[in-house]
């Protein structure tokens, strides 16, 4: 099943140059390659390699069967990629592809592990080789990154990658407690991490809305804490291998004390107020905290990390630490006579308490302890990794006192923000940057991190991608590579290559669209879906009521959290704005605002007729609106017409008007109007 | 998991009305039902039912685990079609949905077991009623395609149906042999199969360019008979499995005596010539044959029948027998003399005698053999069913004879025929028609058959949906349902629930032109797909050489085979023909003609940068052609200008030279030009 066929062919000079241009999306060639995360060091050859039916792997030194199934996926995908089937050659081929592996990886994915690659590509064959199976994994998806289209077919362009992690930790947290993610959906995560060359699956599995793995110690977590909806052990360790097989490490979360109180339905006793309690159904920090004054919290948390340090082989388990209100303790005579006897002088001291005691636990089945900022106190033990949510200055800090650190502020991929807000945030960035050299090294990587309270199964995979590929550039890449143009160049290439490696948000989206206006004609409703989008930060939350019941099916569902369009009219009306603008950008931005004008009229007549879209009708408007504006201004612009300053004025107060949330909607094309209204020339 | 909310809703008169209206797409409501197949009996009511979170599914009567799993599915597909996630309601609800089953069915599903159900749905509940889960599976189906968007909602509207098929075997045949079909292709077609009521899955197992059945008696078939690609018999088992699940029968097929070359390279001693045999790369009819005159050779099948009717517990079990071209045979005088002595006097006489020791060992296994056309001769026993591919007189002298039988000729799905002509094949149309009642009861209904020369895993789909479900209700709706607009819309809505229900082939279609032009814009390809077709019947094959390892990864691949937008021209040009179009008819033709003209400049830039486009040079210029010749043909009839017959001969001898394929695909707006051309009024 391994074969597909690499064909030598003759690249002339010509073929080549019309090649490097890549249709729509020009990079420049010899520096940039269609890559993400961009190498840490590649040179460009010439000449290049033809892909055809036939081809074939060739293994050399190192050889375990999970390096098989990687090649076969390589094969999987490259099929895809390319609608070349792979058949055995009708003739014994000489093998082209060869794969060098020099030695295994740890029994268990180690935190450090050398996970570097060697790709030379050339007219004469493919040579893979890397210390470990780690190393080959990423470089399969370096080449399949580097396939692309030429008159001759598909090919990969010569080249000579030498390439390694900036960052050993390079994470997505995917929340599976606030909505339940189906293992598909869980693999699915994996196979996009893969493609990104990202390390850590981070697998938030306990929160206030439910507890999602089965424990055979103390089964009513589930039965009472889950509403049906958890993991079984034998999927765990499905996903476990499923992770492994990618060169993803797993660590799984169990948040406590606070974000708990799933666990409480089914133990309350565990908890610090009387209950009963329920599986919370809204968002929000909730009271429920477990009780750190009893020693039967202990045993109990004893007993069960023992199971889940058993279940999950990594070194790393995660005890979660945020957002615990304390005001469960602060009710409870019991617990206040408690801290008074102790001399724990308020919450966090108590909390600090109870984290030594569970660090303990973790500690006896020889793992560490990672911890959300909360978990830093002044006597945390040294081997804890601080995660922060806080920011870096928070992670520097930790860094002088000797902590290992991993920055998820920055990374908050449910927030709703721009990749390149994403990409800005750099580990080492901010007070980091001051730090020693060795303090540096405390700083491990970071981890996007996906929330689900607006995430469904659905929608998840929209949520994560391809926004956090440029996350995973950022953990591997050299710190320098921070180009933001080109990185949305490659952002775009890398989002059309997962939908060849199993990812569906661009169907999934328009499917949602479709839905939502039922057999009407959905064309203007894409229209308006492209230049719109959800609310950022938690403005969410303060626009509508939600609920764990609250359908997420509505065009803020729909649409992708940053709009392509609506960047590249901020662009263009820049463009304008700085009077470089070509004849092609005038009239690209005209054709534009004349659709998005135009729109309305065609969208509203069949808005009224679904619960889904009636909430649009002042949105079509106001997209309609704010067009209307800026096609006036480009008339002014075009034609050098001079405005009134209150005309001017009163265009701006309209504008900051259609910029508010409506349907939980942000109008974005509201940035690249006012720009356009503050060139045109005041009177 | 069985939660879903439907709540009662007040839906007023007004409401009603608007909610039949179904958007861009308005069937006659009180007439016909956005339902495929169409119901046998169904009256309207009014009100209606809204689905929201917290709906719940009551059994009452005979339960099954089958039938919580269909329940399952149910709800995860209702999730899906509304994006409504389904939790367990807060508090008790009344149970409003409810399913009440009779009994069981048969262990082994039969043909011809009760298949009806009763569906009634008001504002005040839901009940399905069932003497048996295969009707409820059905019914399922149906609220399914009922369900719809309106201003409050998600909603189903009162009805009451009562249904049951016309025919007792509505098949879809699905060729693993000459492309392999992963599993999951064959579990994705079983779930199309569900949603439009089919009930056989023929199974097209060994061919000569591959034998896909894991043989533990002989190993060598797929050892050396399948390049690695087959499914083991514990696939097979869990294919029976999920099958039966969807009310879907699986028969397998082994075809022999011809198409057997996968057979012969492990076994040559159960072939006719000297060998050596090897798998056969090529399309087509090829020499090698079973030889029906060695004792050994029936040994060998007795064994091999013995295995495979343990594995496969239909009563059915196809034996082939088509296309035997007796080359072998005429070739080897041991045959020749064994054929003299036997007094068989040509190679129908030597086949029939093979089929008839063939079929004695399948009854030895109580199973019922099936076999195409060719296994009908004069002493065939009449237990024998005959599946025809030769049409519906070979059926019906077959039927007159007392012989069963089934129609595959008129449902080639793999000819790229329109939906419309699979439509108007009936079973008991044509000679059938004048049979006898009883005569014609030997008719048990007919299978859309799947051949897989151009067809791999990635397109079988788009060659299957939503083409097929046309067939489907041809095979399972009353016999006088058959207009064709009706058709069309409907299969249009069952296109996009399709789609919601676990096939992807838009999405596949989209990510095939892409893939075609690199990373650079594809919106002028699909613009051009959008209004091509592969050729018909088989004349592919006479336009380009092909075998096993053509990638078919084409326009003419990507393109589905019947263009909806060319369909829908086509009738634009005869209504405008026939001087009954309105200004927006003309309009509307205009812009069509218009933008088809005009792609041609905007594609052709891009054309010349990649393999898979290069081809399609002439193909857009020939569009472009056609679309100038139509605007001006639309010019003259708008004006009443009256044109020169000559010229009018000019541009009709030109439009037949553009309907020539080229790059193997037919330009489809060429019919619809031609209709314009000649509705222009002679000077």
């Amino acid at each position: 099943m391994l074969n597909f066929s690499l064909l030598r062919t003759a690249v002339t000079p010509l073929v080549l140059a019309s090649s490097v241009a890549l249709g729509a999306i020009s990079l420049q060639a010899q520096t940039v390659l269609p890559m993400m995360p961009l190498p840490a060091h590649a040179t460009q050859g010439s000449g290049a390699f033809a892909l055809d039916p036939g081809f074939q792997i060739d293994f050399e030194g190192y050889q375990e069967p999970r390096l098989e199934r990687a090649s076969q996926r390589f094969m999987v995908n490259l099929s895809r990629e390319t609608g070349i089937l792979h058949f055995p050659p009708a003739t014994p081929m000489q093998h082209r592809f060869t794969i060098k592996t020099e030695g295994p990886s740890a029994p268990v994915q180690r935190l450090g592990e050398d996970e570097s690659y060697h790709l030379q590509v050339s007219s004469d064959g493919v040579l893979l080789s890397a210390p470990n199976p780690l190393g080959i994994m990423h470089g399969l998806q370096s080449f399949l990154q580097l396939v692309k289209t030429t008159p001759q077919g598909f090919v990969v362009d010569a080249v000579v990658i030498d390439d390694k992690p900036r960052f050993p930790w390079r994470g997505l947290m995917l929340d599976s407690g606030r909505h339940f993610m189906p293992i598909e959906t869980v693999h699915q995560t994996l196979d996009g991490m893969e493609a990104v060359k990202m390390n850590v699956f981070h697998w938030h599995l306990s929160e206030d809305q439910g507890f999602r793995v089965e424990s055979k110690t103390y089964p009513l977590l589930t039965e009472k804490g889950s509403n049906g909806l958890y993991y079984t052990q034998a999927e765990v360790r499905e996903v476990i291998q499923y992770a492994r097989d990618r060169g993803i490490r797993v660590v799984p979360e169990f948040d406590m004390p606070g974000h708990a109180s799933s666990w409480f339905v089914g133990y309350p006793n565990l908890a610090s107020g009387k209950g009963p309690y329920h599986i919370q159904t809204t968002w929000g920090i909730f009271d429920p905290a477990m009780d750190p004054t009893r020693e039967s919290t202990y045993e109990f948390l004893d007993k069960f990390i023992a199971e889940m340090t058993a279940l999950f082989p990594d070194a790393y388990f995660h005890i979660g630490g945020d957002e615990c209100n304390g005001k469960e303790w602060d009710a409870n005579p019991r617990i206040q006579e408690y801290m008074r006897a102790h001399h724990l002088k308020d919450d966090a001291a108590l909390q600090a308490y109870f984290t030594g005691r569970v660090q303990k636990l973790v500690t006896k089945q020889h793992k560490i302890t990672v911890g959300w900022d909360e978990v830093l106190q002044p006597n945390t033990p040294k081997d804890v990794v601080i995660q922060s949510w806080r920011g870096p200055a928070s992670l520097a800090q930790a860094a002088q006192r000797g902590y290992r650190g991993l920055l998820a502020a920055g990374y908050y991929i449910d927030l709703n923000e721009p990749a390149s807000q994403h990409y800005a945030a750099d580990p080492l960035g901010g007070a980091a940057a001051a730090l020693t050299p060795e303090q540096q090294a405390h700083i491990l990587g970071g981890e996007a991190t996906m929330w689900s309270e607006f995430t469904t199964p659905e929608i998840v995979e929209s949520r994560i991608w391809p926004r956090t590929a440029a996350i995973a550039e950022r953990l591997w890449s050299p710190q320098e590579t921070k180009d933001v143009d080109s990185m949305y160049q490659r952002l775009s290439i890398v989002s059309k290559e997962l939908g060849y490696f199993g990812q569906t948000y661009q169907a999934t989206s328009d499917k949602m669209l479709q839905r939502m206006v039922g057999n009407a004609d959905d064309s203007s409703l894409k229209i308006l879906a492209s230049v719109v989008e959800p609310p950022k930060e938690y403005d969410r939350e303060g626009l509508h009521d939600y609920d764990i019941y609250s359908p997420l099916n509505h065009l803020v569902d729909a649409v992708p959290p940053e709009s392509n369009q609506a960047r590249e009219f901020r662009n263009l009306a820049a463009q304008i704005s700085s009077g470089e603008a070509s004849p092609a950008d005038m009239q690209k931005a005209r054709q534009w605002l004349t659709m998005w004008r135009d729109n309305d009229a065609a969208l509203q007549p069949i808005l009224p007729n679904s619960a889904l879209t009636m909430e649009l009708v002042p949105v079509s408007h106001n997209l309609a609106a704010a067009a209307t504006i800026g096609l006036e201004a480009l008339d002014a612009i075009e034609k050098h017409h001079k405005v009134k300053q209150t005309t001017q004025q009163e265009e701006l107060a309209k504008l900051k008007e259609l910029e508010k949330p409506e349907a939980v909607l942000l109008n974005m094309i509201v940035p690249g109007v006012e720009t356009l209204v503050i060139a045109k020339q005041q009177d």
